[in-house]
């Protein structure tokens, strides 16, 4: 089959890569998109080698279920061991032996096939678009905080970061509190982001430290922690996205003095964002920008690195 | 009077130093203990200047109120501007505008006298000794974990660091779990803890990583949080209790991977600590190292950095 590879230096276009393993129920890829944890991964995160892409809807070509044959499908991206005390307690994403779609140990959605356990798979109703459903993986990820703590209604939330995530991590939080400001630097997403009547900002001023009862760290960048911890109250909460955040000359004092709780937050699962997306709760279509074909991935990466993409597609 | 003063860079015994404010209540001080964060004070923490020392028992001389005059007493070393949304929370501990004794722009306890607002104040039973009642502070810090997180009794619960606090922390959370293990370097200190029953080691092995539901960091340096965070299994829970844990180099990203819970903790209020020392459910009389006359500070704060030193006092 055709695959984006990387090799842990740079990825190529491998025309005859081998099929995907046949144990596993076996997908063509209908549409791709490009995170930014693949953007990381690029830069040497996780050390992957191998086919890229977490993010896909496709359909089913082969699979021991014969009634999934010709559904199209989203794939939750952890593998689990199946055996281990975080599995047995439905953690497949925290099995200290997962393998993850396109980012540990697996290979991912940058080709023509994929494979994943039957379990994994999510049918996706004829309303979503193949463009929506490439989103229920990240809005899943969004989703993820309403599972974590209880959002209270009275809140005041401040969002660090203005990019996809930001965006859908934005779209979920409105719903359960009205004073929400996100904190971005580019125009043109802040610009998406005052559509859905939220206040946006770009920097910190001293009237807007220590005022917030939620902060969420969505930057996907190491910049997003200091913001962060300025904009959170005393006793506050903050929600830690990025994989990427702070790994230098981190003070965790003010974590102390101030009693905040960090909550680190990741994958989610897939049946709330489906939900979601299928009774058009949430909106994904502003945050959809551009697809190119598989063949011109180097194009389409360089796309999504400008500070002013958004959701970026590879369609094989 | 005379006073233990710390001009930033050195301490001295000042003989004539001003009595303390009139307009709050006057507390002729019996003894005090040398904290952790003292020690981290002399080292530059905080860019304090004064009198140093907020572990305290002694005896009120004057106050507005009357019957106070003669009692024994102890003192909540924050004090608030009694108009904040956190003060008005009774949250005076987190008061962006608050003083805290021998802390942050209050004269404290390595000295003659002190004065302290009288909410700030709690008569001490005549059944808790002066050494016992210098613990209230640190046992308040140690008690506030119970207050910020609710305990399950099937957890397994790992302490880094096997110092005054580790050991209290550990006092307070044996009442709730059965499954603890303290993870120290002194082994005079943990034998302390082996006689309450508690299993220590010296190391972390690989039988101990990610195996922990609830973490406490309690080493007082910034080495504890590596440990720490190899300790804390998935989803788990990090309570973060050295102010000067991790200033450089940290990697946030196992936090956002794994999703972990950390919450800073720092005072506590003091009347759940002197109902459990008067009702002898926690006992730190094992703490009790040595007492100095505070004309031998210089002597009894080299005492107290010794790494097997246990609470080290001063008599004016």
């Amino acid at each position: 089959m055709k695959a984006a590879y990387f090799d842990g230096k740079k990825m190529d276009l491998l025309e005859e890569y081998p099929d995907p393993s046949p144990e596993e129920t076996l997908v063509k890829i209908n549409l791709a998109g490009i995170c930014g944890t693949d953007l990381e991964i690029l830069d040497g995160y996780m050390s992957y080698q191998g086919i890229m892409g977490h993010e896909f809807v496709g359909v089913v070509i082969k699979s021991q279920n014969k009634d999934l044959i010709g559904k199209r499908v989203v794939g939750e991206i952890n593998v689990g061991c199946d055996n281990c005390p975080l599995c047995k307690d439905g953690l497949e994403r925290h099995c200290p032996n997962r393998t993850v779609l396109g980012i540990l140990n697996r290979n991912g959605a940058f080709a023509e096939f994929l494979s994943l356990p039957e379990k994994n798979l999510h049918v996706i109703p004829d309303t979503i678009t193949d463009e929506q459903a490439v989103f229920v993986e990240p809005l899943a990820a969004a989703l993820e905080i309403t599972q974590q703590i209880q959002i209270i209604p009275e809140w005041k939330i401040g969002i660090v970061g203005d990019g996809r995530l930001a965006q859908l991590i934005t779209s979920v939080l409105k719903f359960h509190c009205v004073d929400i400001v996100c904190f971005g630097k580019h125009q043109n997403k802040l610009a998406n982001l005052q559509k859905l009547g939220i206040i946006t900002k770009i920097g910190i001023d001293s009237s807007d430290e220590h005022r917030f009862d939620l902060v969420v760290e969505a930057t996907g960048n190491n910049s997003g922690f200091v913001d962060t911890m300025k904009l959170v109250k005393p006793r506050g909460t903050v929600i830690l996205k990025s994989t990427v955040a702070a790994k230098e000359n981190l003070d965790l004092t003010p974590t102390v003095v101030n009693e905040i709780t960090i909550i680190g937050s990741r994958c989610g699962t897939f049946k709330p964002a489906i939900d979601a997306l299928a009774l058009k709760i949430i909106s994904i279509d502003n945050l959809v920008d551009i697809t190119f074909p598989l063949e011109r991935f180097q194009e389409a990466i360089e796309y999504a690195k400008k500070p002013d993409s958004l959701k970026v597609f590879l369609k094989p």
